[in-house]
């Protein structure tokens, strides 16, 4: 590539990041990538880890880093990546998370509830391609499991991804849960590639276990930590209420691209992908970032509507509902007994008490075992999944969905 | 204090921090100290160091960890520090920087041009003392120089106060800067304390030539860094520019509060510290954080005036100043010619094209011998300061201010 | 304690280790724990991980440290502990390993196959008490499950005991297999006590799973490590070579102290503890280190014995047999045909062939439900054990002992 | 190279050491390498920091890791580096330190005071070399600075070789010592060659200033502590006693090794280097590690000399001398009168309290400007050494050797 293109990224976690690729470095110079550097990967997650402030940015880059360390594992071992497909796969995972906005989940449960984060980044791409004249063409195709070496998909997407790899490590280092570290240097050197699939050496046996493990305790220690899942619901109702104020004509301070969200209603199934409608959906996502919410947020608290601003104040200054988790679901008498007494605590009525107590649910897979598998290689040259190579066989248990109810409302109700 | 009140709190720096006191504990719940986690510590670093998100909260957090471990050394070497004096000293050190706005120098030189943040803690902590019925006193009194014992106003504010000691690490964790990192414990188990100064013993004087090094490495390599001031100036120029029109009357998107400072001139010399307008500008101005600025930035960047908008996408989308650092002020001639080749490039007027070419002085003391000394304390219990004690005399050097001039403009020019 | 005894201890692992106790302090200094710093943790496991080189002098300050720690929060949860019995836990944890010798499993197969290091232990910790006028009674109470509280004795040798807390994390430090890393400080934070027992507070079940599955691993990847079990295996060998040609009359160079366990027979059965036999034994024992056994096998490469030379050079220069782990015993028939070729291609008899060519078992149990069980206390007070606590339910597959079946051979057969 | 010979090996410090030669890999694997696993880097230093465990084996690793690190640096900024000349680099950095016996400088002051390590080397290299036919030709010339690429020389032995480069930061990680970390990628980022000679890029200056406060933060802290000078000051009175006692014929516990250097003189000017003498002595220390000596102190703690027996009992329970550092030259009354007191309460002749009592001399140079020179290398090609260019100056000062004096003697006299 050319000198002035050459690279290196100061990181936390790997020290240095090298950029290898042109395409690769003018993708990161571009507004859109460039906006991920004000989208948090962890959303609300720094109410419980304040150090949780990294971003989607962050994730990237390292989720790169670590693709171009397999890839020197897998050609150490006589196969073939030539470097059409290095760039290729660089830029897969680079964009994998592309289309993910501010607060990603809240968003999709209240302003944007017809498309999926997976749907915009293809979206993205596509039009990035264009942009760049189809130099992310070979990109795509992996993106899109349409490139017969699967391996590089499985890369960017399967179970044993650089996405999972990269987040692990970096949602632990910085969150300062350090249980949740991974040995992604020892796993990726133990990976390697059987009828163009991506397959895990024997001895890797033990890192792989860990991983899961360590996953585990990350999606209950980190991701569905009950004060962040507190967090993100209220995050939710905010988004819902204003949006449901907009609609009703109610004037709400807000960016014009978060504007655009409030105001409109969506329907996923009814958009040609490029549609002018779905131009301009774009066009305003890729202005959206974490500072627009946090700052109409903040404005918010002072709106006339009582159920908004109560809201508002709650996230500002972080007052967040008490929040159970039950493995059955909750008595809807239960719920009603608390809506009814929220309402007459504030003068509420029934639906806006639904703003205060509610119920949902969350769950977690930890290996998904219709998804993707991962492999054990042993000397003799046979596979064997990993549920049934591991003598701890509770990979059967990971693979089960673990789904919980929660509960939600005033602390001091 | 009370056991609902007993608090740990997750950082990846020092693993658990300890939350000792009920008076601590309702200051972190307070909304003026809970907006520090929507304000970066380190401004716009991360434009270099991405990993620099860490906020002004999990520094004020880390800075009283600190000083609970220096309390209980200083104990345990035989000199009183009573639980009100420890309280006192925590409340002191968590807000030293309330004060602090989002962006903080560049607000200073731009916004809010008048008030200095080390006032505005003061003023802050004065009107918390007030909520909270005098529970602050002994605080206020230790940061500002007047309670008996030297050694707490020296652990909040000082050559080696709980400050520096955090931030030097922090920021070295976050930046990924490994150089920085500073032998914190070692340099806390060396305090000790006489005729009410903190001392350090003899055998400490390694680390604290080291912590000065390293000081001094984080000021060039990071706080000074070429690319971050780069960013700072030139969100100090969108400041003014939007300053300047907002005054002219034309209309700019903010929130409320942002609005407040764009529209309105300061003096700080007038204002009484319990006037009402100063009520009024504490009140706007504890309702800041990056959100209103990086979001502002975002929707100005289609603004019609040129200047404003062109500033606004640079910052948005990363394409800063190319700047220059000379250790002599910059020939005028230079300057007058590249704003003239700006205005014709993008026919702007003389005054506007000194938003796109102008000039500045950054400048670094790391061992400011007026200010405070640093006493060695040999066994036999005489003293000296660190500069006549360090074998390396070239304390003498670091204490000497280096001023740099710089240059900045637009890379295609 | 005295001023003079104060002491803190740099440690990589944990930074400081402090020294709290007088008696502590005497401890450390006694001759027979000192010998500890020339005993490593790991045998010879620094052959594959050649960081492994850390000692049981180490290990045994880095368990007492998390004593302190632990107490500390015991305490701190409102639960007794006098500073008499925290003195005693700190003996107990600092001399719970004092009977180790050099190479101890290899020891215990070969040398002085009729003592366990726990009994060793405990007749050392006797006579210390005798030496230091019953300074250690207490101690002893907790390290025999004699004292009432029995959370001391479980924090001293217990499913999460200070022990294998340390030996986790400090084996994973040295031998640089990060996955090892436990979260020893969460831990920690999460016991408290009920009815006397330990038990770990419900939010840190997922930290106890990890803890689980890192030991796991560590058995596999290091501790029963394909090559390090080799070179035990080969360390058994030569010292029962050498055991036999010294009882046959054969001159050995060895030092008095290992000259006398080469020359005697051991019966562990007949020793009265307080006999004079059993004194001249420990005495003996207490002058061993691994300077003893590495500079006779030195000597011994050179020995006239062709299987002891042998088999010393292959351990000087590290050339370890090769290695085969099977879930079933090895066939017979396989094991007299590989011995035949050795017998053949070095002129052995079928005796001497059998120090070249052996079977064995290894077999790890990670939880081991009979001995001591983990309880999580749920926040309305019920206990549950953590292999029902867990849904991961593979608890129970953990406490399976796993055996394997080892075969040894040169590699060049 | 052929595939079982590609390697990976683990170390804490670096996560993956690769051995990418052919020739590297035989020369880990040969006795006289393999020996090194068993000589401590940093002799008696684990007697103040516990963790000091490491081996020269471990350190060579580590440099060799570092050079393939610089090789990539300087290829790919356009210097050619061929494959060769790469191995040969390899090869010098593993074998610079193979002249090193155990406890190197108590040795080199007392057994074998007429030989250096740096001429073993030497000596070492050449008879591998015969033995490889000839594989070890490049790296000699590379090692005894007669190859045109003085760049690489200058990284096997320089002002920032990797010798230094690996041995501080592993010697700050393994002591505990954090202030000793060094930004070893950092530094190896911004070397550069010209002139055929290395060179540092303008924006490492700071990294430089770190690296050389980090050496001589080191040089007092770890090498030059107290403790460890009174330590290794102990182990050469031990040598020095039981040579004298040899040479008089006095039987002596020791292996055949040490036997030797025990029982003979040395005037290393008489030695040719081919000669049958050398052989024979280079043959015998070949042989010698640290457990020669351990063990032969332990036996010797029971040796009818009371010198001796008294000085081994020192070192192995830690009854180190107490010991002063002065900047000026002992007063001989002091030292006489020191040593009455002695002679006086343990009957010893004038000539026996002189093991007891005693002076020395120690002095570091952190940056030896006679010796090799740190260039700058400045954006427009030109070069300054590195005490010009650092504004700091006080590289004068660090190039300045500082002696002192040291005294030592009983603690309870």
């Amino acid at each position: 590539m050319s000198t002035n293109k050459r690279k290196i990224v100061n990181d936390p976690v790997y020290g240095f990041i090298h950029i290898y690729h042109d395409t690769i470095f003018d993708l990161i110079e571009h507004p859109w990538f460039q906006r991920l550097r004000r989208i948090r990967q962890l959303g609300l997650t720094h109410m419980v880890y304040p150090g949780a402030m990294h971003t989607r940015f962050q994730h990237a880059l390292g989720a790169m880093h670590l693709m171009n360390q397999a890839i020197e594992v897998i050609r150490s071992k006589g196969h073939e990546i030539t470097e059409r497909e290095a760039e290729a796969a660089n830029i897969a995972i680079l964009l994998h998370d592309i289309g993910h906005g501010p607060f990603s989940h809240a968003l999709e449960y209240s302003l944007i509830e017809s498309f999926t984060h997976e749907h915009l980044s293809l979206q993205i791409m596509h039009q990035l391609n264009e942009q760049m004249n189809g130099r992310l063409q070979t990109a795509i195709e992996i993106f899109t499991h349409q490139y017969p070496k699967k391996f590089l998909t499985q890369m960017v997407s399967g179970q044993l991804d650089m996405d999972r790899l990269d987040y692990l490590r970096r949602d632990s280092f910085f969150t300062g849960v350090s249980e949740g570290v991974i040995g992604s240097d020892r796993i990726i050197k133990m990976l390697n590639v059987v009828n163009d699939h991506l397959v895990v050496e024997a001895k890797g046996i033990y890192s792989i276990e860990k991983f899961l493990i360590a996953r585990r305790l990350m999606y209950w220690q980190v991701y569905l930590h009950k004060t962040v899942l507190s967090a993100e619901n209220l995050m939710v109702n905010i988004l819902k209420r204003a949006k449901y104020l907009a609609l009703q004509g109610e004037q709400l301070f807000a960016t014009p691209a978060l504007q655009f969200f409030l105001t409109r209603r969506f329907n996923s199934k009814n958009y040609e992908n490029k549609s002018e409608e779905m131009a301009e959906i774009l066009q305003n996502f890729l202005l959206l970032d974490d500072s627009d919410i946090l700052s109409a947020i903040k404005v918010w608290q002072h709106h006339p509507d009582k159920v908004l601003s109560m809201l508002c104040q709650q996230m500002n200054n972080r007052r967040l509902f008490r929040i159970e988790l039950h493995s059955k679901p909750i008595d809807p008498q239960r719920i009603m007994e608390l809506r009814k007494r929220v309402a007459q605590k504030y003068a509420f009525t029934d639906e806006e008490a639904e703003y205060f107590v509610f119920e949902g649910t969350v769950w977690s897979d930890t290996y998904n075992i219709v998804d993707d598998r991962i492999s054990i290689l042993y000397n003799d040259g046979h596979l064997v999944d990993i549920a049934e190579a591991s003598d701890m066989l509770n990979i059967q248990v990971l693979s089960k969905i673990v789904k919980k109810y929660t509960l939600c409302y005033p602390k001091n109700l």
